[in-house]
């Protein structure tokens, strides 16, 4: 079938860059994490977050994914290193990231100054499953008042993430939201994920999510 | 450019057997709401408060569209004429409802029983934005939790709908989101848009929403 051969393509292709990106990075050493979620469920907070608690421990750069506005960009723009914004919305395709948005920002980045760099994918929990970026951890952000079907009903997104947070915990009173349920359909997708149960509004497990984060740059940095 | 001819023609194949799909309907004075938001802003919940209400009122078949499971499906069992679920995982366009799935659908309603066709879209605030599927109105549930940028992160759903629900709206307390900011930017892209602040989970504002669509229904079947 013509359509289905042609997606192939794109996916191929996207594959290839994405494959030279990472070759990239590694040159330079850096550690890249690409973030996805639906609309709202709190990327931009992780990251913020993430930016303040490890001020000074390890030097980010952020590549913000939107299909239209900045208004995330300027969010993180004081904590990190380097900001890229990434707007999808006149692009093909607009409801994600592809690896060849991600060469194209990596040429305004100081990869030699930074440890890692964190993607902020397009808030949508089917395109971006489809397209790998170079990175060398996916986390899916999945927040209580979304519900606990998520893993259920996007499997594909979850099936591939190395870490999960649950996000809005400080909700939790306020939500139907079942925690254990949802650990369950994630573990049954994939046992090994990493769950992170945190609420970017109070800070509440945030610690936990960026000592994972050290870890991981800790454990990339002694295998270059 | 290739991709971009290709996809130009994947709209004009789509828009054709929307037109289709609109006058079958018509045919059969059949009223269908496209209702598209994020993932768990609340569609299944809100398809489930419509029905409880409008029972014995109108006669309501439900078309459900998830990437998979049939939970939805599930939900809106008991209190619909007819529910179809399509799962669009294997599908070359996984990110939303297309025509030609209505079209195979329409196929399994009993059209000269109803009189209301609520079409619960993929949960994703880009690609439904792209495809119509003959629909007499199109509406977007926001929540709360999601924060109140969304009209600026994702104008193009905004910008063609003919209803937005601001759902969720017991969460205000403990939630940032300026009802005002957000009627703004809806506002701002398409002025005539009606705007709903319910909760399907109190029920409040619930019956100015089902008082409008009884109103939609009347104004379509004396027209045809």
């Amino acid at each position: 079938m013509k359509k289905i051969e042609f997606i192939r393509n794109i996916l191929e292709a996207n594959e290839i860059i994405a494959r030279r990106n990472q070759q990239l990075l590694d040159r330079h050493k850096v550690f890249a994490i690409n973030i996805m979620s639906s609309p709202g469920a709190g990327k931009t907070s992780l990251i913020q977050q993430t930016l303040t608690r490890l001020k000074g421990r390890l030097s980010i750069a952020v590549v913000e994914g939107d299909v239209a506005s900045t208004v995330d960009a300027e969010k993180v723009q004081s904590d990190a290193k380097a900001v890229i914004q990434i707007n999808t919305r006149n692009m093909p395709e607009s409801c994600s990231l592809m690896a060849a948005m991600i060469e194209s920002a990596l040429k305004d980045i100081p990869l030699d100054d930074i440890d890692l760099l964190l993607i902020e994918n397009v808030g949508n929990l089917i395109c971006p499953s489809e397209f790998i970026l170079g990175e060398h951890k996916r986390v899916v952000i999945s927040s209580l008042p979304e519900g606990d079907d998520k893993p259920i009903k996007y499997p594909l997104i979850f099936i591939d993430a190395d870490a999960v947070i649950i996000n809005k915990v400080d909700l939790l009173p306020h939500v139907d939201f079942d925690i254990d349920a949802f650990r369950h359909s994630v573990a049954g997708l994939h046992p090994e994920t990493e769950i992170f149960e945190l609420s970017c509004k109070t800070g509440e497990g945030v610690d936990r999510w960026c000592s994972w984060i050290l870890a991981q740059v800790k454990s990339y940095a002694t295998k270059q």
